[in-house]
């Protein structure tokens, strides 16, 4: 097939442009790289089954450009604002990057008769629940922020365009991402501030912000195993890796990886990082379990091989 | 205070604006006229406490002049695309005059510090649901209309932005809104057509779409008694009048009350009236009858009510 991946130099975007390559799909890049770079999609370029656009995906125009041109069978759509600490004191870079880009791919959708779409979720869009189990089924979602708010506007959006259009979108709702080409949160500030000091450590909140992280090669295999749905209408799973880290817990694997002993750790205080951010929440992943999908690594073991990868890279 | 009534020359909104400032509010009108009309509101003008702005509410620049000259205390947003049908063949309408005008008052009053809102939201969130009964904790809300992802949207909107900026936000989903000053819709368009054609009448659909029809006065009643939640975040509830009326009673009852007899009904077929549309469903309005509302037509009544209103405003 020939997939259009939008945001596809970004984070995720890229390594799964990487899986879809491999398994010899043609792949059309379109990215405005406001947070996507060149270096993350560069060795892809001498690819002949691989295109690349730059362009704004909140811009009609721009996009329906690519959809002439290059006529896909396929969107995978990860365009957003993934910098969610910083859109807490800009809430429009949510309605254009995330919310917009979603309602313009899929007016190109409907106006090219494209039929099959990914959209990337996310855990933020069911708020802050305390010790409610999150699975599909959880009522009374309500994002504290930004983000959680355009990201559930936007599955608003996929139940009503596949409803009349007859479209087949699979919807995962993903927790915190990390692996190879992040380039930002928790880990990669401890570790940048640990390479400026490493006797101290600051810590945003009480450090037992607790929360599952899923490594990005687990989050890309499932979505090569269940990108056909098979179904018009909306499939939905919460996708997450076992168990969940501390933000303590994060500082301390960073460094062990780091060989760094005694660190004191300087607590700024407060339930959670930042206000938006939900402290701890349980996630259920049932549903994708009992599909047959299980992530290779645990949160911890994620966390930790983000760390490895990191301290190599540089 | 000093309310803005955003969609203040519409329907429900002239209808508010009536009830605030019979309370002795003073009350600033926003409309852009696409759907409202001056003869709504041409009898409050003359009223002191009566301000009137052509603005459009999804262009920022044009509401934050309002803001910055009224300074409100409280909004009411009552401006969207209210007819559901037409937008069925262009989701840009719901994006712009539904999704976008939400954002934009909430950026408005982050802004400015206001921190009171009352939103209209609607039955259509839920999607078709077939039998399920509709409460507040209805779990997996899933629009089929590009009407229902805009407001489903609009209140993901409204839990973000009260929580990050301790806003207090009322929200009330009702169904078929119906009184004085109706513009469209089923009742709206049979007088109509049995003007034209005393004999016969195309009926969309097989007939049988059942619904729970309000009267305006009931619903702005419940806007005034709960208008003030002393509560910030989001207090929700589904208000709607006792029991359903179906396509053909709301037929029989234009008949009985245009003293029409022998009128032949030619149904077009099928579930529903038009692609989106939810056929029939199950309201519950439990919660709010357990606060202390009720409305005073049932569903029926509320039809007969406005044949009656429509019929002798000519």
């Amino acid at each position: 097939m020939k997939a259009l991946v939008v945001g596809g130099a970004g984070f995720i975007g890229s390594h799964l442009c990487d899986a879809l390559l491999q398994e010899n799909h043609e792949v059309v890049c379109v990215d405005n790289f406001s947070l996507g770079t060149t270096a993350n999609i560069s060795h892809l370029t001498p690819n002949e089954r691989f295109a690349l656009y730059e362009a704004d995906a909140s811009v009609y125009e721009e996009l329906d450009e690519v959809f002439v041109k290059e006529k896909p069978d396929y969107v995978f759509h990860l365009a957003a604002n993934s910098d969610i600490q910083a859109s807490a004191s800009k809430p429009e870079v949510e309605y254009k990057n995330t919310y917009t880009t979603t309602f313009q791919i899929l007016s190109c959708m409907r106006n090219h008769s494209v039929k099959k779409i990914f959209f990337a979720s996310t855990s933020a869009v069911y708020g802050d629940k305390k010790d409610t189990v999150l699975d599909e089924n959880t009522p009374n979602l309500s994002p504290i922020s930004y983000y959680g708010a355009a990201k559930l506007g936007s599955e608003a959006l996929l139940n009503a365009f596949s409803y009349m259009n007859n479209m087949e979108v699979l919807v995962f709702r993903f927790p915190n991402v990390i692996g190879p080409r992040l380039t930002h949160g928790v880990i990669f500030d401890f570790i940048g501030k640990l390479r400026a000091d490493a006797m101290h450590l600051q810590i945003l909140g009480n450090g037992k912000q607790t929360k599952p992280y899923i490594y990005v090669s687990d989050l890309i295999d499932a979505i090569m195993q269940f990108k056909n749905t098979g179904m018009t209408g909306i499939t939905l799973y919460n996708v997450s890796a076992e168990g969940a880290t501390s933000v303590t817990a994060i500082a301390d694997i960073i460094c062990d990886e780091m060989k760094l002993e005694n660190v004191d750790y300087e607590y700024t205080g407060g339930e959670g990082g930042w206000k938006g951010d939900v402290p701890r929440f349980k996630y259920c992943a049932d549903k994708i379990h009992a599909a047959g999908w299980k992530a290779k690594y645990t949160s911890d073991e994620a966390v930790r091989q983000t760390v490895i990868d990191n301290i190599n890279r540089e």
